[in-house]
């Protein structure tokens, strides 16, 4: 109850949670600094789903729930394992029967502060995105129908459907169970990372190396893309990288246009989001930014840059989200 | 590091813990309360495995570990998730390739207190225990020596082995991997359920029909098999529940007396460990109690018998183990 209270003041106070800054001294590189901006604790709350505490206790309810896969042994938590920065490290997602998926599963944290979902962007929000692994063959290949009856088995979750759907006379719907996960996924968030306090700031939360890394990254136009508090933004960019054939965007506008583009993906917490790009073929952050510099920049970085901005990216691992893990019915 | 010196304080007092017993108003059930123990806060820790915040630490790491499966998202939290009862509340263990196992999934929970492990018993401890779901086809799908080469890969992993093994010149080995498993695992016990507060003489804990499910479950003769601290005798017994062919603990001696003989499973939290029997085709603890009735005491129970027994063991259902997931590697 007392968690839920806080939960519920946090999110009427909105924006107005803030880090009172310390004095600041300068390093020079106010300019720089300017270019960024701190996460916020919530990302913006869509008005046709308000964020309650009830929505989001039945959302982590629903996101460990196996019983809404056709196994019964795969959540949402499997493959956006909280031990594993929310993702799973492995190049593509391992699904139902051990099937393999075509890329590289994106950590949920911070995933409301993205323009769109999924490495095509295919859906606009978490509530649209919500359902697809649950119904994916690949996933947890269950239909939303047969997911739906199992969780209207179980007492609670009828109590804590009707609790956070106080309107609905029938409130286990397909709806109501995309907006709860979508509710939990907001409040996964990792504010206050070195770079935040940085920002804000807290000029020695940040080492030397770090800060040229920073210089570097804004210098080299890494900014031009991974821009605005998740450091993406949210658009969609062409790039193929090493062992990919993936068409990315077009497969869901059928434009010729949007071959091979992605949607840019956030920079937050990339240090514990190995391995990287679409197939998850790059292992190493390291060789992350040099292909990144090639493929999108045009540039071959040299070792000293690569080393800077690698640390500089490694600022940008924030706390995690304080996490109870729910006892399910 | 608080965590870790209460742990280190809780270890020392060891069976010193207790919990202060209100003055005892007598309901007349003395008789059978006496035939009962409530479960102390740790198990029994051998001599060859002492108890330290270290080997607890660095077991909780590896109980989440997916990399030490074969397929990378496979770890002993799949099955024993902490969500459901730390078992997975399907019929027969899902693994390796959405394989389905010969055995329902048993919990960690309080494990250390019984006398062997498997439902055939053919471990006799948590540190014989720990790897056979590792290798086992089914299950994780991992030889050992890459699992322990993956794990060397690791950095921390490194650390966290050398501060639990200090003397051992190459501490990640399939030695020390059991021993932090198991040690893990003796934290993981259920004590304060309402049973528990009850025998140390809160006599309202239980109300009317648990007290009177006591008493049928003495009076019915379950507390033959099911007795101690975990409930269990941790002996074998011949069964064939409906459904199964499994003969059980023939398969470890080869010896013919042997044949359709199990091990008694503890009954500590069995109300959020359904389903019930070696082969989890028993979906409720009513139909399990009228099963044991019928099949262990040659009795059929009535049906006011088989609520009281089952109102009786949700009392069994203790405080779970506070758990912080670990941020792995």
């Amino acid at each position: 109850m007392i968690k839920q209270r806080l939960l519920a003041s946090a999110i009427a106070m909105g924006s107005a949670i803030a880090i009172a800054a310390p004095a600041m001294a300068d390093d020079g590189l106010g300019d720089y600094r300017n270019r960024f901006e701190p996460l916020p604790h919530f990302p913006p709350i869509p008005a046709a789903n308000s964020l309650t505490p009830e929505k989001v206790e039945l959302g982590k309810f629903l996101f460990f729930e196996p019983r809404i896969s056709s196994s019964g042994v795969i959540s949402c938590a499997t493959c956006h394992n909280p031990a594993l920065g929310w993702a799973d490290r492995i190049p593509r997602a391992t699904g139902h029967d051990g099937q393999i998926g075509e890329r590289n599963t994106p950590t949920v944290l911070n995933s409301g502060f993205l323009g769109s979902q999924f490495w095509d962007g295919r859906e606009p929000d978490l509530e649209g995105q919500a359902l697809g692994p649950i119904e994916a063959d690949v996933e947890m290949a269950m239909d939303l129908d047969s997911a739906l009856e199992r969780l209207t088995e179980f007492d609670l979750y009828q109590e804590k459907f009707a609790e956070a759907f106080p309107g609905d006379d029938d409130p286990i719907n397909a709806d109501n169970l995309a907006q709860a996960l979508a509710s939990f996924q907001r409040t996964l968030n990792t504010p206050n990372s070195p770079f935040d306090r940085y920002l804000r700031g807290d000029i020695g939360a940040l080492n030397q190396q770090e800060k040229d890394g920073m210089v570097a990254f804004v210098d080299n136009g890494c900014i031009a893309c991974h821009s605005g508090p998740a450091l993406t933004d949210s658009n969609f960019h062409r790039i193929q990288v090493p062992g990919s054939t993936d068409v990315g965007r077009y497969e869901v506008t059928g434009n010729e246009a949007d071959m091979y583009r992605f949607r840019t993906p956030t920079l937050r917490n990339v240090g514990v989001t190995y391995p990287y790009m679409n197939n998850g073929a790059t292992e190493t952050l390291e060789e992350a930014v040099a292909i990144m510099g090639s493929e999108m920049l045009g540039r071959e970085f040299e070792e000293q840059t690569i080393a800077d901005i690698t640390a500089f990216l490694h600022t940008l691992t924030g706390e995690m989200p304080a996490l109870e893990i729910p006892a399910l019915p």
